[in-house]
């Protein structure tokens, strides 16, 4: 079914909103797409790459005629640009957005919304790469990837229905999940080994040697610390956004890592082979798209 | 400078031991080039890729007459096989290792050699993949990786001279490093992560929800738990070998954690901010080789 509307207005034209904004451009679903944000250089880069096909220099002149609004700032400024967006929506218009943890965002939209609230659409595709910005930016980020929607009990089905248009027209897989259960999955498989890979550096980091360490280390180490090179301010906000969930994950693994150094303590290998195995197998068994990554 | 022997014997033609003798015989390094290793199937496999020119069911009979020994073993197998070998190994014969952890294996070196021990050079290649056994060796592993060697005071000069030679033969960059600082290196840039992968995947896969959370990892957690699919056996023998300095950087991992957690339970920005710019800043500093891996 082809998806098509009149405006678009993209709110962060970074490499997830340009990237939105290229695919759908690219599949000619939307009559105009207005981007907006707070860096002009960003802009004019979205522009000339073609994410977009205007910059304005206010998100609330570009939400202004538009029937789908996307929010794709980073999760800190999400509660600003709803403020100031708000009182320049259309009636009818539906709004989504793509931050990493939904609780945070549902509570402040559900306040600044309104009676608009019924139009949110909570979203977070789960996609990207460790750039950032409209120069990173392409059209198959989304292809193949899964976008997960938390529509809440008062959320307009049609809104739903074309946020998940929307992503599917981009190539993606949508699926549904109650708010909560979307920030505890996402404590466990992104947010927890994005801490672990900080505090790892960081241990690293402060040793008198850490140098040669560095000096040493291996392609292992490459795949495993890429992820503490994400972006600080990004991560320390969804860390606090998702500050139960992350919490409660944080422990598990203390658990299992103060299991482990029991059992290394004790020489005792049996154990610790089966911790391994168990970890294999888990890793072995699960299966994660090779191409592309989230950061 | 032309690196030649007579006869080099490969104990353990796996990937390591393999990729070696593959890569010497393109070099036309030795006369003959023999394997042995527990596994019948494996080493017929070595003999067809040409990772070897003859295979022998037993590695005392291996050694015989060859000039060069290279133990590419597990860590665990390496004490039962310098115990085989010992009392067939030619009076000249260096003798090399390529185990992950060098305490343990001089240790056992010391006791077992005897007087050889002074022709013994411990060693370690820096390179790998996730993948093992002679089906997977490639004349290429070692090119532009580290190889460290960790000579005793006692350690032959001409002994280490002739191990240094056969890796540069071969692509690799060698240097030394005393056995204690070598394994305290390895413990913080590849032990510690693997234990950190292993402890992660297990705390996931003990959840009531373990299959919703796979199901939605991304890439970045793609990349942050491949290590956790390594062998179990290699990998608890490895923990083991080097418990102590393993022990020590869990310990300064988990006294980071714990401040990010105690940040977090404060809401304190600015600490996260600051915690994640340092490992940011570390791992964006820190050159690791975009080819192969260590598994």
């Amino acid at each position: 079914m082809a998806f098509r509307i009149e405006r678009v207005a993209i709110i962060g034209v970074g490499l997830i909103g340009g990237s939105l904004g290229m695919a759908l451009r690219r599949a000619n679903a939307a009559t105009e797409i207005v981007g907006a944000g707070r860096s002009e250089e960003n802009l004019r880069e979205a522009l000339a790459r073609g994410c977009v096909d205007r910059i304005s220099g206010s998100a609330k002149e570009a939400v202004h005629d538009a029937g789908l609004v996307i929010i794709a700032t980073t999760l800190g400024a999400t509660e600003r640009v709803l403020r100031e967006i708000a009182p320049a929506l259309e009636p009818d218009a539906v709004l989504t957005d793509a931050g990493s943890v939904k609780g945070s965002v549902v509570a402040a939209a559900r306040t600044i919304l309104g009676n608009r609230f019924r139009n949110f659409v909570p979203g977070h595709p789960i996609a990207g790469t460790e750039h950032s910005g409209a120069a990173a930016a392409f059209a198959e980020l989304y292809e193949n990837h899964r976008v997960v929607l938390t529509p809440l009990a008062e959320t307009n089905a049609s809104a739903v229905h074309t946020v998940q248009l929307m992503w599917e027209t981009v190539g993606a897989q949508v699926c549904e999940m109650p708010v909560e259960r979307h920030d505890a999955v996402l404590a466990a498989t992104s947010h927890l080994p994005h801490m672990l890979a900080f505090s790892l550096m960081e241990a690293l980091d402060r040793r008198a040697d850490a140098e040669t360490v560095f000096d040493f280390a291996a392609g292992g180490f490459r795949d495993f610390s890429r992820i503490a090179s994400s972006n600080p301010e990004m991560w320390s906000d969804i860390a606090l956004a998702n500050k139960a969930a992350l919490l409660e994950v944080c422990s598990a693994f203390e658990t299992q890592f103060s299991l482990l150094q029991e059992a290394l303590a004790a020489d005792d290998q049996a154990a610790l082979k089966a911790m391994f195995l168990r970890a294999k197998l888990a890793r072995d068994n699960c299966v994660v798209p090779e191409s592309n990554v989230e950061s």
